[in-house]
């Protein structure tokens, strides 16, 4: 370290938000206060790693502390956070060698990149073009992630409160169709998120308890659709339980790895079917068995709904950013905290580490143990799993009936260098 | 009344579920317990008026009593609910005159009905049928819509619940993508539920607490689809703010009355099957303006989501329950308990009365007054009006991360009838 101040840290967000991703920052936050004689200041990227190219770095500092202490409890990235991914080296030299100008300029020796395996990537490429360029960073990533696919740790950071919101929805819409079956709409399907992996919708599965609990079939990306078996299993389910719930990732795709989302169908009417794989399941449905139908598509809402977010799940958020400080301070480099689990019952786990450069653009799918034979659901062995994730209410306050949600005043930092048009 | 035991009372859920019928059902039975000398046993209809037909009688009082308590905090018809509309007394007097079939042959002299408008009106019809033929019944409607569309009552039990899951859904989608909209996401559509009346859709705007707060835009029944104001207001929202959040209601219609979601089913009642309007919207903005969007699809969830409850629509929903026994022991028939405002701040409430023969088959739109001048929002009256409806939060118990709901074990009363093929 240099004589003089103690160097700045810059924490950013990356990629998709999630109900407790302003809870790692709280952990990163409160952390870096406890080592005044190691880290200066923090500067949040406005807008993710888009502030750093842009130089918009907001002093946290000069957030007042109630709002700060409020991001315990507040969804979505209170700082921003952006869609920009850093290609290779090669590719995105400018951009590199744009961040390391920037973090000079502001004595930043610290990176805290918070995000899923994109951002890992650039976490790893950012540490190492500073040693290139002779600033060395300690560039560390805290993971977050509603997909649940990062390698090397148990679970990510904001999977926990989707898994519980779609599976209390999944449990909570169950029981409306059960009570209404007798006269009235047969087949609900909730589409839930999930591109390549479906540990979303494998939650779901956590709604049923007993044998004949909705959801009575699950969708996967990673098992190929088949349509007969679909509808067959559809029918069957109808004519046991009278009724039919279906949870279907949006990466559902057949065997040709065509995903049924993408469509170019047309109804009756010759009108293109838009958009959404729950209608258009809804619509196989109708055509072959006449069912009714209900649908719904929870898209933001699962992943912003920090009124019902995991106290498992904000617990480990607020810990990785938190130990992604002591990592710093300890003198790491180019490394992940990780959630590793001990033990199931009761549910324990620590705080990992795992190399950036083995983690970065590696997705985690769902073990083959974890689906049920017809790949329709999930296994006892998934459940013990998912289980623990979502235990615990991590309630939000209220006024009027509505919760109360922080927003940061965004101070920025006065620009020390030229302004760059390229961003 | 006559001599001998005291005369049973028939209770049946109706139509749509709410998050918090149950609560009325629980208001019904402890409250008829009150009264053993005037009320004997409150058979349940299983599946609604069906359970009448069918002669298919669940005695409440073989249900564990813990089973019983937790209907305060459980979704959905736990009694089962249907869709089934009995007509006018010549078109259905089949119906009308099994109904008082079942009801003298199992001494039933009390008929709650707990459902919305059309319930009202089969309410009302019982009444007069059964004095008719002799054999008098006090028929009772217990309102419950989360439509919220009924007159005489300020407003419906349910509809508080998702006025509140709208409310806050909005608010937390809407900092999901205020996060993610500088490089990403430019719009949001939720569609919500309301056929004619756009009294949820409105309670959305209560999220919107500051100006130029989401959502910017509210899409109501009552105010024709303009598709280029529509259009024009989208992009001058996303000009200003960075994004923009639209909520449409699902009965959303142009000046013809042409229902924008394209669907052409309909249900028992005649009703068409509404849903796909989201993806139509998103579809003309991406013409228009080239935004990316997402849009979710709540259904079911909003109206099943017990886990937010609002604890006013809690505390009014076993309060009509309650009111609905009173006034029969009391004496009173072909009546209706309502919900009487008399101070918005603080909120207070009274419990009124209102004659059936003037409640049954009235919708209550929304007033003028409510919507803004431009017709995209809600007036600072309307506020007034929603923002009672949706406050304290009326939370569940959780195991192992779930909501703890009862089931009914729905013992059934002996049939003293001969099987009647036609229901």
């Amino acid at each position: 370290m240099p004589s003089g101040p103690a160097p700045n840290a810059f924490y950013a967000q990356s990629g998709g938000v999630t109900a407790v991703i302003n809870a790692s920052a709280l952990g990163v936050i409160e952390t870096a206060a406890q080592y005044p004689d190691k880290i200066g200041r923090i500067y949040a990227g406005k807008n993710g790693i888009l502030g750093a190219l842009r130089e918009e770095l907001i002093d946290v500092a000069l957030e007042a502390p109630n709002v700060i202490s409020g991001l315990m409890t507040t969804p979505s990235g209170a700082f921003g956070s952006c869609r920009y991914k850093l290609k290779g080296i090669n590719e995105s030299r400018a951009e590199y060698e744009r961040l390391i100008e920037v973090f000079k300029a502001h004595n930043i020796r610290y990176f805290f990149y918070n995000g899923g395996g994109d951002s890992a990537d650039t976490c790893q490429k950012v540490s190492e073009i500073g040693r290139t360029m002779g600033f060395p960073l300690q560039a560390i990533h805290v993971p977050k992630t509603i997909d649940n696919d990062l390698p090397f740790t148990d679970n990510c950071p904001g999977f926990g409160s989707v898994a519980k919101y779609v599976a209390l929805s999944t449990q909570e819409a169950a029981m409306d169709i059960a009570s209404m079956c007798a006269t009235s709409t047969k087949v609900f399907i909730l589409e839930v998120m999930g591109r390549h992996a479906g540990w979303i919708a494998g939650a779901a599965g956590l709604a049923a308890q007993s044998c004949g609990d909705a959801p009575h079939i699950i969708l996967f990306p990673e098992i190929a659709f088949d349509e007969a078996r679909f509808l067959a299993k559809v029918k069957e389910t109808v004519d046991n339980y009278g009724f039919c719930v279906i949870v279907a990732s949006e990466g559902t795709q057949t065997a040709d790895g065509q995903l049924l989302s993408g469509s170019t169908s047309r109804d009756a009417f010759g009108h293109v079917q838009l958009g959404g794989l729950a209608p258009k399941l809804a619509d196989l449905i109708k055509q072959a068995h006449g069912y009714k139908y209900h649908w719904a598509v929870a898209d933001y809402l699962q992943r912003a709904a920090r009124h019902i977010a995991s106290q498992t799940d904000l617990d480990q958020a607020f810990a990785l950013g938190k130990a992604a400080v002591s990592l710093a301070v300890e003198g790491h480099n180019a490394i992940m905290p990780t959630i590793q689990r001990t033990s199931d019952e009761p549910y324990q786990w620590t705080i990992g580490t795992a190399p950036l450069d083995e983690v970065a653009n590696q997705e985690k799918m769902m073990p083959k143990s974890f689906f049920s034979d017809d790949g329709f659901g999930i296994t006892p062995e998934a459940r013990r799993y998912f289980e623990p994730l979502i235990v615990g209410e991590a309630y939000p306050s209220y006024d009027k009936g509505l919760p109360v949600y922080v927003t940061l005043a965004k101070h920025l930092v006065d620009k020390k260098l030229p302004v760059d048009e390229r961003w």
